[in-house]
């Protein structure tokens, strides 16, 4: 386990033999890589959050089927996919509740399939290659929405943004802070105030902690402060993530995001929600038909490993709530920027390219 | 240090001999009375915030000094007064930031040159009848507010409430909780929602404790989830406490406040503010006179003795906030009900016997 030197936070990388993946569990008290190279450290780097964000999650397991790989010694194809499936198989069992794992484990093996008349070499080269793509592919959405969010920016703006949505949950730069970071290549002086986002404070253990290490100024903020540094004409936008964009332009989110959206709207600013084309989900008609998980008491009543409030208390715990499109400003994707009339103009901006559905990767944390 | 049964809690109570506090720095985990014989143990319990909330710490304050004043023996007023001096200067050390604790010794002092005459033991009776006095004045002033507060209720309602504005801070029911505590009184059932907080969660140690152990429904959420419950249709009334209203209707109060007043109007929601009429200052003008404190902030990265953010990170920690007088539905104070226009109702109110300024408390937490 190391600590490696990058000139911007990667949280996963491979570099062919050894998979390193930025401990997220450990943060904002310490930065720590971990240094896998076998495909059980890595399903148990998956199993214990130590990488979250859905894209990330994909990824490192791509890479971490390539290491289980390693041990699979196979003279032909049948061999090779039977090692290929328990491996697969296996890394599967790590956290089966995360989607973007399957899909990137599917991806993998359809690659695998296409490729079936190769060699055993041939094959681990191949896979090698579509896992690299994965990652890759995940750094262009990233970039390609920071560009597009550029354009709705300028230098001297200071953001609000809520949760992570940042580098460490993708591949680099994240979504919400994907202009951020490309402002900051570009030379602007671009400030971010970091709601806390209780209960399980992303934004201070995450995004405060990942700004910081990038050099871009940021200020916390507990969620109830958000009101009043609106009403003090410092925030000039407000950008989130999303989990799912309904087919209307509803928008599912970390708790707390819909309350963000009316305190923009109330100050007259700029709401703006960094969406990848895979979180569009054109078979859900509207936020409503988007089920709100609720979780444990514990995380607000004792989050800290210290009880905050009495033991028996009810507790109402939803983990996401849904922004009503008419509290969108815009909708940021890698393939544009899209506004109002979102019914009419999410349709068109899948007819000019974008793909519905399939392969949906939901942008938890 | 002892348990007390009460019918209801109380945060100060004096029998005669032994002044009883609830040890409010151990809420929600423990519920402790601390059992008071000495004036040094006054002292110490106000330094150390185990009695909170301005009204409590001035009744603390008066029955504290009948304590020390056991320790005085002295033959005439000249003696009994330098004694009393002694004691009232050593209790005002405990916490030289609280204005209600200075409030509480002013006006026993002011009892006993009213009564010099008398001997020193008729004085001690009547410095025992003022203490009794401040208490159950301010027990008459919350109750009045719950009665106000009741005619904008009904049976059946849930409340939401940000911060603590109850019971353990006065000498009973609170101000804004006093509705509650009155409705379940009359056997409604009304049930609360409790923001929880941040930074310092008085919502989850204290309201939601209070409220619990006077078998009230209450149901705690984090600050973030406000604007969901509302959307729901959950809520059919906003109810907070403040700590100056100023000429024109603007409201100082607990940070958070300001947006949950925005979100109340947002969902068409009445949003209450509960007042006693020692914190309606007419001379100041508006709230942007009102002075907003900074903290410090720890409360924020490191709140719950865990590291919770980037160790250096910038932080802004206002204590309060202001909420302007078009976002609030009615006013509710001992004397009765205000409405819009405040710079002319609240005028109103003081011509029908309300007092301006003199012994302001501000109910702090």
């Amino acid at each position: 386990m190391i600590r490696i030197a990058t000139e911007q936070i990667q949280s996963v990388s491979f570099d062919g033999e050894t998979l390193y993946i930025l401990d997220q569990t450990q943060l904002p008290a310490v930065t720590q890589y971990l240094r896998i190279t076998r495909i059980e450290q890595c399903w148990q780097a998956i199993k214990e959050l130590k990488v979250r964000g859905a894209p990330a999650i994909g990824i490192a397991a791509a890479y971490g089927l390539l290491l289980g790989l390693k041990d699979v010694a196979a003279d032909g194809f049948d061999d090779f996919y039977q090692g290929f499936q328990e491996k697969s198989e296996y890394l599967a069992s790590s956290r089966p509740t995360a989607v973007n794992l399957f899909w990137a484990l599917n991806r993998m093996h359809a690659r695998l399939i296409a490729e079936k008349e190769h060699s055993v070499e041939a094959l681990r080269a191949k896979l090698l290659q579509e896992a690299h793509a994965i990652r890759a592919e995940d750094e262009a959405v990233c970039r390609s929405i920071g560009m597009h969010g550029l354009t709705l920016l300028h230098d001297g703006m200071t953001l609000l943004t809520h949760c992570n949505a940042g580098a460490i949950a993708t591949a680099k730069y994240g979504t919400a802070l994907a202009p951020v970071y490309l402002a900051k290549e570009r030379g602007w002086n671009l400030k971010v105030i970091a709601d806390e986002t209780r209960p399980l404070l992303q934004g201070s253990r995450l995004t405060a902690w990942e700004l910081t290490e990038a050099g871009i100024d940021v200020t916390l903020i507990t969620d109830s402060m958000a009101a009043y540094v609106m009403s003090k004409g410092w925030v000039d936008a407000v950008i989130v993530g999303c989990d799912r964009v309904a087919a209307n332009g509803d928008v599912a989110n970390k708790i707390g995001t819909y309350g963000v959206a009316l305190l923009a709207k109330a100050h007259c600013i700029p709401f703006y929600v960094a969406a990848p084309m895979s979180t569009i989900d054109m078979d859900t008609a509207s936020g409503d038909a988007i089920p709100i998980e609720e979780r444990e008491a514990g995380e607000i009543t004792n989050g800290f490993g210290v009880h905050t409030a009495p033991p028996e208390v009810k507790v109402f715990n939803p983990a996401f709530d849904v922004t009503p499109n008419e509290l969108i400003s815009a909708i940021i994707t890698e393939q544009g920027i899209v506004r109002q009339p979102y019914n009419e103009t999410l349709i068109e901006l899948f007819k000019q390219g974008g793909n519905s559905g399939e392969g949906t990767r939901h942008v938890e944390s």
